[in-house]
């Protein structure tokens, strides 16, 4: 359970006490003391509301089959310490925080009662935000396998992915050890929430790259209108649900069986740092537009068909339409969950606006996911003349964190696992 | 006066009528048709609800003394064309869009119901967004002036800033012949105007550089809380309301007889990318983080007092607190207006964030706002420690659009002017 409480007036603060309650009460006097609680909010039974907490505990790690939060920022790590033992403290330091910051607290109880000698243990610019629905979800990617002899570990599923015609990819963006996906319905939380976790990993990991998404473009809630891609299209319209639990056991989560045990409950990420020709599209008609996709602009609807829920007749579609192609009738059946974001990062130095689509895919393995649907897309898609992929990575994502004393990666890093 | 209206299912729609009606209802039948009205939110008087739409029209432009936004997209422009008059009226298209975005709506009347052979009006990604309080403001950069034989009208209040210690300006983030700020509670909706603007510009202007900010580090609400900045400290305590009528006259707005007359009711900009040094910051102690700006992190009062809106004792604080140096009191009454955002940009390929704040500020003259403060703080504030200007623009902000036969610039671009 998520543990919230409501912040208080300093005078009432200062009574509740918690650790260096003393220093905290001479502070206050200077005015240095706040509550490290954040905000007054509850947990959100249905998890759809803005500004309350989401449960950091659970079977799956939250932020995958979670409501689309508005915003994200997903950080790559590399790993720096070659010590097993480093790197676990950090491990559990990072749930401790991440446990912490989710619930909208701040990450330690000193924030800014502790020792006016010590850095603060929060950086501070999410105090007085709400939860905002901060979810923080880990991913390991191949590269962390060759680190503290865990090879054998490695899962089946998690691939390097091939190289897909059209790839453009910057090593800058491409690839990490670890990863983090902070979504929240307010950046400054998601910002936040990694800026905080680099913090505790200084000198044992460092960011390898990181990218902020202002819009989500994928919906997992049916109900809810289905948001716009920088290309104006209803974007996640035919996605898996949150709600789906058979979808979601078939084709998101690592089942028993399906690779190592450590993994049980967990899944398989691809990020991929897709760029539009922003410039091109907008200057392309609009029966074009509704060709590449197969949907109209409007209303989202399949080619033929009234609304945007009705069932997609493909053979309407242009042959290369992105639906038709994508679609798992086309496919075999392959599903993935898409939970991708809008970005735009200023401009190329071409006077281009540096903009796209970092897609996000959860997969309960990624031969069966990402990459036959890629192989097809990467062909074939008429979507290709107007995007290129420039950034690359998969992560396994490990099991949800049980209870308050279990941590990330435990089924992966115990001695006896 | 903003204009709204509801959205309606598509059959009332079809009733409604707009430009291209027959070609809409026929694309109704396909499902392409969508409202050309975004939301049904109406303006709001006090312009401080998020989602609704704040007015474009008046002697001033939107978005300086409006309270301020959740999100900034920033983008500086250079001119390409040649051709006086094609500029001209790109300004009366820029402003038409600007009047329809700021108030909820599409570019144009034919977003989705225009001829399929054509691009259509809008990019559509704000489609179902409400209005959020979009406010798009105009300037002119110095170089602006060297074009279209205007070398004369350049206000003499609008001087190149000189190299201040310590400035590590990167090209590529600096200057512009025109700059659009565009504020909004939803990025999505900032994003998508300046896209938009961009669009209608192609072949007269091309983007230079753009910035997004994803959470306002100012507020100019006094009675609001007040936002953190990356380093947790509240930022905008004493800065000019929005509501402090005569102080922005004093302070922000260009008066009659202060330069040319095209420029009354106008403002200077100064936008500075600061970037932080997050890791060392973060690693500061507390005393020091405090000491630095000469205010308390949790509360956010002056040294030695208790409440973030006590007068500040500038005694109490170190001599290079850049409280004390920034205040008025120590520069015989200077005073800006501050607007600046947050911004994380990803990583700069040594594992370090590229994260700060995005400083924008307001000021009647930028000789007697921006310039001696800078010269002040660059030589001796204690904050340079942990930071650096890497960006740098000032541009002339015109007065406001008086009504709907109005448009940006004209005050300067008129012949008669
Ligand atoms: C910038 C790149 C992309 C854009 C703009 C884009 C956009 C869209 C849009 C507008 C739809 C229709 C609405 C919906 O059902 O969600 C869609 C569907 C879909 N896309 Fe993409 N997409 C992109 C890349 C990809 C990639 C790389 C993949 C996987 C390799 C992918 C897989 C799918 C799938 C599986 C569907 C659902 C098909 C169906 O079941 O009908 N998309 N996409
Ligand atoms: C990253 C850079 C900066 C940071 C983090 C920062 C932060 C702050 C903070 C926390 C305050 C105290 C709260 C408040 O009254 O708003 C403040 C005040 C102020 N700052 Fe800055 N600032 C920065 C750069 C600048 C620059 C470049 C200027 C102008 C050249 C400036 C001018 C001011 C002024 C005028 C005040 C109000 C002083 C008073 O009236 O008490 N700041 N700043």
């Amino acid at each position: 359970m998520t543990e919230t409480q409501g912040t208080a007036s300093p005078s009432r603060r200062a009574l509740i006490g918690w650790g260096g309650a003393g220093l905290a009460l001479g502070a206050a006097a200077a005015g240095s003391a706040v509550a490290m609680t954040r905000t007054g909010n509850d947990v959100d039974p249905a998890g759809t509301a803005t500004g309350v907490a989401v449960d950091f505990h659970g079977a799956h790690q939250a932020g995958i089959a979670t409501p689309v939060q508005d915003r994200l920022h997903f950080a790559a790590f590399d790993v720096q310490t070659d010590d097993r033992a480093e790197f676990v403290q950090m491990l559990k330091d990072w749930t401790a925080a991440a446990r912490r910051m989710t619930a909208g607290r701040t990450v330690g109880d000193g924030a800014y009662g502790g020792l006016p000698e010590a850095p603060p243990d929060d950086t501070g610019e999410s105090l007085g935000l709400k939860p905002s629905r901060l979810t923080l979800t880990i991913g390991f990617g191949p590269s962390f396998f060759e680190k503290f002899g865990l090879a054998d570990k490695r899962p089946e599923a998690l691939v390097d992915l091939p190289q897909f015609p059209g790839d453009n990819l910057d090593k800058s963006r491409t690839g990490g050890d670890l990863c983090i996906q902070a979504c929240a319905d307010d950046p400054q939380v998601a910002v936040h929430a990694i800026r905080n976790l680099a913090r505790i990993g200084f000198g044992k990991v460092a960011v390898r790259w990181s990218q902020l998404g202002f819009g989500k473009t994928s919906s997992t809630t049916p109900d809810a209108q289905t948001p716009r891609n920088l290309m104006g299209f209803k974007d996640g319209t035919r996605n898996i649900a949150g709600t789906e639990t058979d979808r979601l056991k078939k084709f998101v989560w690592a089942g028993e069986g399906d690779g190592p045990d450590w993994m049980t409950g967990g899944s398989y990420l691809v990020a991929r740092r897709i760029r539009m020709n922003i410039e091109t599209w907008d200057r392309t008609s609009l029966q074009e537009q509704e060709d590449v996709f197969g949907r109209d602009k409007g209303e989202g609807a399949p080619v033929g068909k009234a609304k945007e829920h009705d069932e997609p007749f493909l053979k309407a579609m242009k042959p290369d339409a992105h639906v038709r192609l994508a679609h798992p009738d086309s496919n075999g059946g392959v599903t993935i969950l898409r939970r991708g974001y809008s970005f735009t990062d200023g401009t190329d130095g071409l006077g281009r606006l540096d903009a796209g689509l970092f897609f996000l895919a959860y997969q309960r393995d990624i031969r069966r996911g990402f990459i036959p649907l890629q192989r097809k897309l990467s062909a074939t898609d008429a979507l290709n003349e107007y995007i290129q992929h420039v950034g690359s990575a998969v992560f396994a994502i490990p099991p949800g964190v049980r209870d308050k004393d279990d941590w990330w990666g435990r089924s992966l890093l115990t001695e006896e696992a």
